[in-house]
């Protein structure tokens, strides 16, 4: 029995980077390139993406894909700010799915305007488990942790933490007020990736955005690779 | 396709609750009463049980099923205050579970010291998505969201919320240095689940959680219902 599982799982995932290839081949060819932004539920995913909506990239385009079990909130947020954002909701899955999927993104193609993107920022459903098991295309990952959610995380959710080439942690403006050691957060990071960049951040105050814009920038500047 | 898959999601759901309402009536053979606890990566619910604990329900004897997909820290700060617990991992799953299941929690049945426990909190994984959709045999259900998460957290995962009968609002601490309304966040929730009971807390400080305690010993005194 488990092993049948296991199989089954395997053949998803296989089946999900078939089409995650075939998404990125087409952003390659559209010029654009592929941010996949994960955190938990509330980490300041769409705080973060407002603040650098606002500033801009210089001459790149930003794109949003917002992806949500329900509702269009974020997206409202974001349209506010005059780029071109689509919604994608997972709810028609079971109860509504905790993750995107490459077949999700690949749905809304025809609905994203690439021609007026340079960098496609796809927010993922709020989750530090499934996310990082389905790629969707894109060109880097990067994760949110607040320093809210404590100094365990890493620890207890392994593969998110090893899936990105990026972790932000957010709400450092907050530290003051919380019994959380950031020099133990930082070794726990390392235990499980060890060395992967990271920035301190606070998106309500400001502070670090220019970093996370810059680097938001640079993988715009990319060249397109295999995928 | 579509409905096909909505088909098998149907079934797993149907498999998964005829094992809850077996794991169910073993706990009530047993005379435990079982609280499924969920919420979103660190909102808390380990550190309320630290206090819930160390405080005591009276005469009532509680003990803890610790939900991780990798790890045992939980169990471990836990088990420091010398009362039954048990670690379930997910991560045998491909690439580790981001709930428990019914069939998960029965495979713990043969380790948990049932005949020293009046009330079993069972702490579920850190998400907002999927384990409201799995029962695992649990006799109340309560959710904690933290106010560092947003106002918006239960119109984004309505499921969630309304699969609870109480929802905590933990890290009340916080919220003078927060840009979040209370009061905003409790309309979205009577939007979501009208009237539900909600408790105001902090696990860090300690306030309210006696209530939460009451709450606890409550359910542990419900009379055993059908499954």
């Amino acid at each position: 029995m488990h092993r049948t599982k296991v199989r089954v799982a395997t053949d998803v995932l296989d089946a999900n980077d078939t089409i995650a290839r075939a998404n990125r081949a087409d952003f390659a060819r559209a010029g654009v390139r592929v941010v996949n932004l994960m955190s938990a539920p509330g980490a300041g995913k769409t705080e973060l993406l407002e603040r650098v909506l606002a500033r801009g990239l210089g001459e790149l385009r930003v794109g949003v894909l917002e992806g949500d079990v329900r509702g269009s909130l974020d997206a409202e947020r974001l349209s506010a700010l005059d780029v071109p954002v689509a919604q994608l909701n997972t709810d028609p899955g079971f109860g509504g799915e905790c993750h995107l999927d490459a077949n999700m993104v690949r749905s809304t193609l025809g609905v994203l305007a690439l021609d007026q993107i340079d960098v496609l920022v796809i927010e993922n459903v709020g989750n530090l488990v499934c996310p990082a098991e389905f790629r969707v295309g894109e060109d880097a990952r990067a994760m949110i942790s607040s320093v809210t959610e404590g100094e365990d995380k890493p620890v207890k959710y392994p593969l998110m933490f090893r899936a990105c080439e990026l972790v932000v942690v957010n709400k450092i403006d907050l530290l003051p007020h919380l019994d959380f050691s950031l020099e133990r957060f930082l070794a726990n990071l390392d235990r499980v990736h060890p060395g992967v960049e990271r920035m301190l951040l606070s998106a309500r105050t400001g502070e670090g955005v220019d970093a996370f814009a810059g680097w938001l920038a640079a993988v715009g500047q990319r060249e397109a690779e295999p995928a």
